[in-house]
């Protein structure tokens, strides 16, 4: 009945391990039913949480091609493949933790000051209730007030950045908080582990060799991505490893981390970046860590094709709330 | 906060008359928030329902390029700037009525006749909670369940069926039940006033002369494209009413009415058709009729570009819905 | 069986009157089989040939954006969706004469007099065979090779000519051949009759208001798409009428002619043109006149969306069929 | 010779009555050479100027869909089909009068407040300059400091608006200066006739009907157009004369008054517009206005195809270029 | 002369051999003439035929994005550019062995199981005139099918199945056969040699570990994508040829194995898949196996761009073509 | 000021070492002002010119997919996020160097001849002003003229050719100058030093054996796309290396060296490719060399999706301009 199958608590649902799970595949058509992520559960069906799923539609920081504010929906319609084993990890992630759909927070798209603070409140209220929070951006200037959320939570943080970019700018037309600057806000703030921080898949042209150094100062080391095919995912891996230890770590994926032949829905894209199993695998060898938080961002729907750019996004989330599953 | 914006009871919306209306888009921007049509309240938010926006996202009837099961996600994802006040009409019509979306019907992809009686009983199901539907297809083959439903309650009805093609040829491939066939089976089966039926937009090549006598034994008028010139919304609003008179009428809409140029986002399109101000002025003169029922169908959104095809059937739904309200 | 249904002569095909017609689409789906244009057999199939469709893919003759080349396969893939009677002329074109496939032109794409001279020996020889010739361009300066072998054939003709540029300039960079030249070029080689040609659709800016002397002086009047409005198709029926009375027509359909919005994959496109239902309307009145000829030219399918360009052109040229269809 | 092609003074241009005009399109291909707007001159080639066309790429002020940010640049880009002559208003614009193009503002994109003065400030200097100035957005808040820098030289102006929509709301998200709301803000401040100002094209739902009621408070007569078919292009053409008399007319032009099938590239579009073709017949009958000022916004690339918006956005400057040439 | 080029038998063509081969490249432009895969003769105009590529245009068997109708189309229109001598197996696949077009089976969309029956006819057919074919899909349901033309010729077969998913599962909404269901429906039936099959590039979620041991149990080694960076393509060969040894071999490629940056027109994209460069590598080791038959499946045209997927399934042809080729 | 900002010698730039550099992109967004590649100042702009980027929008050579006419442009379009400092060559390639962007040449589009004469003319004359010049196309014909210009300068020179083709064809349909002959006739010519030339990335099918063995007649050796897994960057760049020594090097890279899926935007695709980090890695390596020369050409925008050709085409352009700086 339609009532029923709009009705959450009445959609046939998996569940396992008495964790409410995606909706029924086999009952319930793939391109059929509302397009939470991976179509689980809203965070008001569930009580208890272990994990949210949260969306930032915001892209007033962009400073090249906008539209991310589009790419949390995007991204939830992208995610309706995904299924509920990961053999890569081995795991059930969401039979093995709860994981919920927090929906959107609404965020001010005229204003980045006020969007900053919107962003951090939701953030805590969120983690209040779920013990982590996977966001699903949105433009890069997001993370700075969801490293504020986390630090307030953890202490300092490690975080581990994917992405073309250093995003240790300083400011751009005067403005201190957008998509090019949240590591150099979040350092200055004392929100990162500055022994701890490194950047992964970074390349394309800089400024000036100055912003290297000054990027080592605010707390990150640096695996460029043309030493990917030296290195390999598990070189990588190590030396994530190596970096972070078993500090609380939050990974921020910029789409654009990828090559812009796998992920063309971006603001800033760069030739020359990750390819998508490489990506992946690196993020699997993240479940040996202690993973409190995570994003993916800069997904710019209007610039992607066949949801190539979403669907990767999508997998990147799925292979984060593995990486977070308890063992 | 978060689980606030997720929790559709604490979305700030737009009230009036005691309907739960749209979410208030000067609170949450409109690219935020879940898709449901026109950013109405799930059916299972409200107590008592009006009009329930439906969706069949089913396309195995389809003789050409298929996609329509994407149809009412797209539909919903191209409303999100549907605002509450109707000034063509002047109503507001989710405040004059209480207007919620049903969500997904979970038909079957892979069997037709399973797929018509799941529809058809789950029209029924609707139907008996709202004394209205609103379906977005999914093919035209969904059509005639639709009519079963409806017929049910209302004996037989007045079709205005809006359409390029006829949709009352008789079996394809051996198959009874496919998106060309609605309309003849609705008239085998008693379903239609065959005094009362109408096409409204038709043109393109037949397969005989035959055709359109069958046609016209089979219960319809037509007003083909090739005429709007000469009557202008005006004279087809006209011929309409003289059809179908105080009759219960149900309103078909396959979007490729549409000449491609306004809808190219459907399965067999054909150019000369209406443009999207013709349609919508014709349909805006249905609210001097006994509408009971409407669908819109034939959206495929593989075919579409910046979602005009989508926007264009997520105004003919507002107006139908603007349609039905009571004045 | 797949050598049957690949073998033409076995393919089941609609047939009547003696002519061999379209593959038959409640046999064999309408995505499936050879793709002739309207799924008609290919010359060599057929004994006793009435018209010809004629496919030239050339392109070396553009001023802007190339592509023209890849046409005639994209109107012929295209054209899949049309059915065997027309009712807006109440005829069936594939059953009133032999109609057929004569495929493509080998044209030189790197020598446009070569070309030249290509075109006009193949369209000689398939004159030969078929009474008439509906060309599928390429681009427009196939028109005068064209011209040439009607006028040998009927001397000095009529030419209507659908367009939103006159195509009467004189030389581009040296050459005298290219798809802006056409007509002054069959002017002056007297192969046209001027008191008799017509541009139907004219619009957007000229060089210099000596264009529009120059285009009168070579023969031509003008029906410009400003007026569409005010004349309707009906009036520019009678302009066209009146112009050309019973001489022999020799009609040219650049599809530009339609707007932008109806016809995205073309060349040179100007906003302010016709619709698809105008142009076919005006078509369908070519039935009346002596109509011994017609081309429809600068489909440039790399910027079409959905085919609608590649439509549009195919109902185009099943309108031109049905009009030189024998009553 | 390249260092001369890309020399301006050495490129081969169209020149008449003294005015520096087009690269000559007969001596370098239209897809050949700089892109300024309709391949015009660069300001700083040319001593004396009568029309400046300005680029206004800024875009935070948008609601839903945005970039148009890259509109400018993209317009130009689609500019390069224009040729001198214009006879549909018997005009050449740029031997009438020399127009040049003044490149782009440089707007701050994260601060509206900020931009807003950039763009008045930009105005008025080009406006010391040039007689007149053509804008090329950008989204519609740039209306409101262009209409400051307007009404500081001609006093309170009549303004058409052309637009899906009013653009008269008054704040959203606690933002004063946004794509919705430069009308009023403009009534506000006093730079407005308020018995002068109309706008045509309106149509699509409101928040409600106190919207109207505001709108006409804030000076504005309404041709929605649901009217379109009835008045006709004279009809609307005369009712803006009627409402506007001899006053000094700014014509601001929202692309998204054409139907999203004309239009996709633009960031709210609504169904049921205008046609290109209306449009630039109602364009024309500016001629006879006192056209002291005019913008084309709204141009969002990334949601266009095959340039038919930006070709759009581009025949829409030339007629108001052409309307303001001394005749 | 257009009559002769437009005759197959007078078509310009290389022969080598004996054998028939593509139209000639020098004598009519690549993008000129009858779009059979790789420009090769048709069935019927070849007296003796060791290879036949048969396209099988059916989609109802998906369970995503459909589209997979339009395969066969789409592949053969992508292969225009093939040319007869393949460096990388040293072999010219078509004046090796006589290569021919066989067209497309009639197959019914509206049932499968009618569909499956009909393929199966159809391949069986063609098996008694070609001793080989080459399957273009279509979806992955026309496996099964295919599996039984071949077993019935060779006995139980080794497959080696290329794709991101496993398709050994078991029903979906009661149906036996689907794209999801081929190679467990050909185990269960006795068509696959249980020591010798294997898929390749397997990755993405699962619905459970159940799923692994399920495909053990039916006959499958897996070689998943993510070991692609340690095997390298002459790993992966080496695993085929270990596990099929000198079986008669059918090859089944799933465009969907490569990543949708590769291959973006397809069904069910999964990120993290192979490249081109490894596909190609690897496929071409499968000339040293005894390779009976094979196809390539799951191209959906509608989500591709510029043909990069069709381009990608035309070479995946071609190296199997020359795999099949007699050295 | 927007005469200010439209003025180049006013737009705010980085300077450093006495050259003038990029617009600074602090002070206007990168989305705003000229396209000029890199945002580099045009060459009338400065007085001491190191290396010149001329554009060459020419394709009237090419044998599929035309519209690499409008390359030039689409790459400098995309050149707008380039920044000044490569870390991965530690090099500021504007500031060791004084690079300008030299306009395009006007080209003859319908005949080649003249084109190829106009090219040479036109190359020769940038290089008495620019020590270098690197041209974008364009298709690849243009390669001829170019190395003429060079080879008058340097006599027999290396060439580096990155390609999916050998490019060392004769003649088609009789024409001796097309984008697939330029280095037979470069050899042929004498321009080429036999001993030292290269192709980088050749795969696809062949005409046959025998163009093998007259590619290494006219003087290259081949390191095909499939050996790039075993030799990796740093193999091929030695490879490069060893082939070429100390001689004068022109390096000429058609973009469809690279994969489709990195780059769609291209006129012949062929599966396969190099990725794009391993091309930008590759040509690096050159500035080892002595680089006086090369060409980036074979972009097709109307074939490119989200400018992800344009870009890698303007990072290859990058590395080049990098390479040639000096140390």
């Amino acid at each position: 009945m339609a009532d029923e199958s709009s009705s959450p608590q009445s959609l046939p649902r998996i569940t396992e391990g008495g964790r409410i799970g995606q909706v029924d595949a086999t009952a319930v058509p793939r391109f059929a039913g509302p397009p939470t992520f991976a179509r689980l559960p809203r965070i008001d069906e569930v009580s208890d949480v272990d994990v949210a799923v949260l969306g930032v539609p915001f892209d007033a920081g962009v400073s090249y091609r906008p539209g991310a504010r589009f790419g949390p929906a995007h991204i939830r319609e992208s995610s309706r493949l995904l299924r509920p084993y990961n053999p890569a990890q081995d795991v059930s992630p969401f039979a093995a933790q709860q994981v919920v759909d927090a929906g959107d927070l609404a965020v001010n798209p005229f204003s980045i000051d006020e969007a900053v603070d919107t962003i951090e409140a939701g953030a805590r209220s969120v983690l209040e209730r779920a013990g982590r929070v996977l966001t699903l951006g949105g433009d890069h200037t997001i993370t700075l007030p969801l490293l504020r959320a986390h630090a307030a939570a953890h202490g300092p943080i490690a975080v581990v950045h994917f992405d073309a970019h250093l995003d240790t700018w300083d400011t751009y037309f005067g403005a201190r908080y957008t998509h090019g600057t949240p590591f150099r806000r979040a350092s200055e703030e004392g929100l990162l582990d500055k022994e701890a921080c490194l950047h992964v898949g970074s390349r394309g042209p800089l400024y000036s060799a100055q912003d290297l150094d000054d990027d080592a100062t605010l707390g990150f080391a640096i695996v460029p991505s043309v030493e990917m095919d030296d290195l390999g995912a598990r070189g990588v891996a190590e030396r994530i490893r190596d970096r972070v230890g078993d500090r609380p770590v939050y990974a921020s994926i910029d789409i654009d981390v990828l090559d812009p032949g796998f992920a063309p829905g971006t603001g800033t894209p760069e030739t020359g970046g990750l390819t998508g199993r490489e990506l992946l695998a690196i993020l699997r060898s993240l479940s040996t860590l202690n993973l409190v938080g995570a994003d993916v961002v800069e997904v710019a729907p209007a610039y992607d094709h066949a949801e190539v750019t979403g669907i990767a996004a999508s997998h990147v989330a799925y292979e984060l709330l593995s990486a977070m599953a308890p063992r």
